[in-house]
């Protein structure tokens, strides 16, 4: 009997809306794409309200909601997401954040949220930021872990803390960095909030003076002298995706966040090298990891970030390059797969409208393709020719068990 | 002023998959069905998802949540539903199972699941069953009832009683019988387990030694040596169709399960001769049977069951020849009800695709026909057309309401 596996191809920010230069198309319509055409013609397509009907989704969130957990439940907050996808291990009761390397000066005032973006120094000043102790809280210890850039994550680990602070980010510049404030009257939030404000105070202490930043300063670079975080986030109790589907899955992606998010819903997350989470990424790369996991992995989740990407950075071309490169990626993966039944969706976490540079909350484009499944008239995929989709409009939570049924992997309800 | 009457007929698994032999149709793209497409050209199409998105409806859930009732309220175990659909009446506290006799060795193997299928014997030994006493809880009582076959219900009654058990069935033969585990750390679901066990070994003692089956043996038939338990199930608690429609319904079904369902939400049920439940069912006896239950009922729920069975069995002709025995039965009822105003919906309760031989979570296409009902363009009834239709896709628990709607039997909301 032939193995079923279900892959579902999420294209970060894919969809978007007419755009002048374009003739008032979408990428999706422009770009050259026979592979995900074809499919369409034998496929059944629709649009989804990743969150809910006109919510403009975040990522972590969103992507959730395609793996069939419900964000409103699931979502505790992207530090968590962040934290997981670094590669930390978060334990109930851990607090952790999302966190940039910012510059400041002595006045606190941030003068470049990314402080400078480009940071070699990352890995050697969270050594010094890890030696920071709590002297308000001495049971409560720090974990920080540098990213890719500026970024980075910080964990809070100790009893009695909570997610309900505020940012110390104001996620512009020449302001003040924000004092965190509790966000509910618990000892729990006023204590972690002093002790985010105590670490702030510290980082800045410590980065100050770090003959790292002392040589950046002297090469002309910008001090990486603070820490700033935003998004308190726990780890999700939730009930992990081979226990509630029965099936074992995997996470291609190149993004942390999404990492943490395939993590904290049970899927092993593989590294693929090449695969940036940038519009130079390497898909053929991810097409190869995705046809080897379908040995060991009954369900595939491949995550590519480039069309968000363009879409933030408004490049109308690049977005729609990245779509053809996404349609190479779609046959490799559907002719490396052929010894299988597959059930192969592709979608959107959310559309990046170009004319916007920013998530918006309109439905996204979905197609779903599998053998003997009754297809509709639709013979394109897009924005506007799925909205004559016969899936119709469904939500982002519907769209895992959708997957799961056509391929009968899901569960009766009753006799 | 001409009465108006609902007619819902539901067809049990009708929804199928695109099918290799049919040259990736499906039984009700090919079959020829010309009284049910000449509605259709008239009504309102769309697709139902019976109990959510993608999920696989058993029968008994997916017909409460058809006629209004939501079935993750009101589902209380399928041998309840099975036990009134027998003539058993229920009370609040009692546990129902839907039972089979079947064939077990010495060391209680099961070897045949059904004993044979074929028990003429099952009245007589139905009788020993009743005999036998729980001298654990000498306060419960068992009532055995047998039904068609192999079948049979059993109910326990007395206080302190539980349906959090496990079954006694294990569904599958050259295994040992299972023993019945309370699903809950509760005095009453570990009393319902022990009791259920005790009376299932009594169960072998007394019909092993039945001079019944030491019959049956001598004849070279199977002996029905034991009951086998599964589906534990409670009445459940929910306002009766007429108290909360305010019409009187009717149900003509074959199948205990269903007429067990429809006694549970309050409608009448009528035994129609002829009606088996199969694919030999009299259907026309049916049609009768509704046009005469419309003197007396504003709602009448038809339930054929026979697409069901030839999808369980893989008979692609037989399922096509019973969707256009269907079709002629839809005929007799349109023209025996012409002197009311008829708003008549045809549905499945579930997909059953021949492909995969049992029940999916595919939408269901679904058809309402009405005088004055704004129609949309769908001129043929099959799962692809509705994909198109004017409906959209709604979920199970709306359609009652729609029918109730159109036939002005709905009640306002607010003023």
């Amino acid at each position: 009997m032939v193995e079923k596996r279900i892959i579902l191809i999420v294209v970060d920010g894919m969809g978007d809306r007419a755009i002048p230069e374009l003739n008032y198309k979408t990428p999706l319509e422009v770009a050259n794409k026979p592979t995900i055409d074809e499919l369409t013609r034998n496929g059944l397509t629709g649009i989804i309200d990743v969150i809910g009907v006109g919510i403009p989704p975040g990522s972590a969130p969103a992507n959730l909601a395609l793996l069939g957990y419900d964000p409103y439940e699931c979502y505790t907050g992207r530090g968590a997401f962040e934290a997981l996808g670094l590669g930390l291990d978060l334990f109930p009761g851990d607090i952790a954040f999302r966190a940039n390397f910012a510059t400041v000066n002595d006045d606190l005032i941030v003068l470049d949220r990314r402080a400078g973006r480009y940071l070699v120094e990352g890995d050697l000043l969270a050594e010094a930021i890890n030696d920071i102790k709590i002297e308000s809280s001495p049971n409560v210890s720090i974990m920080f872990k540098h990213g890719v850039e500026h970024r980075g994550v910080l964990v809070l680990r100790g009893s009695g803390l909570s997610k309900d602070v505020s940012d110390t980010d104001p996620e512009k510049e020449n302001v003040k960095i924000l004092t965190s404030k509790p966000l509910s009257n618990t000892p729990e939030a006023i204590r972690t909030a002093n002790i985010l404000n105590e670490f702030t105070i510290k980082s800045f202490k410590v980065l100050s003076s770090h003959p790292a930043n002392l040589s950046r300063i002297s090469r002309g670079h910008k001090p990486a002298n603070i820490i700033l975080c935003r998004g308190a986030g726990t780890l999700p109790n939730i009930k992990k995706f081979e226990e509630r589907y029965g099936i074992k899955g995997v996470c291609i992606a190149g993004v942390p966040l999404i990492k943490g998010v395939a993590k904290a819903v049970g899927l092993d997350v593989l590294n693929v090298e090449g695969a940036t989470g940038g519009l130079n990424s390497n898909l053929m790369a991810k097409a190869e990891a995705a046809v080897k996991a379908a040995e060991k992995y009954e369900f595939i989740f491949l995550h590519v970030k480039g069309a968000d990407t363009a879409s933030h950075d408004g490049l109308i071309k690049e977005k729609i390059r990245f779509i053809e490169a996404v349609d190479e990626m779609v046959g490799r993966i559907i002719e490396g797969l052929n010894k299988y039944e597959v059930y192969l969706s592709i979608t959107a976490d959310h559309c990046s409208p170009i004319i916007i540079r920013d998530h918006s909350g309109d439905p996204v484009p979905v197609l779903i393709y599998g053998p003997y499944i009754v297809n509709d008239d639709v013979d394109k995929f897009s924005e506007r020719d799925c909205l004559k989709g016969g899936l119709g409009r469904i939500r982002g939570l519907d769209l895992l068990p959708i997957l799961l049924s056509y391929s009968s992997k899901a569960k009766k309800f009753g006799e």
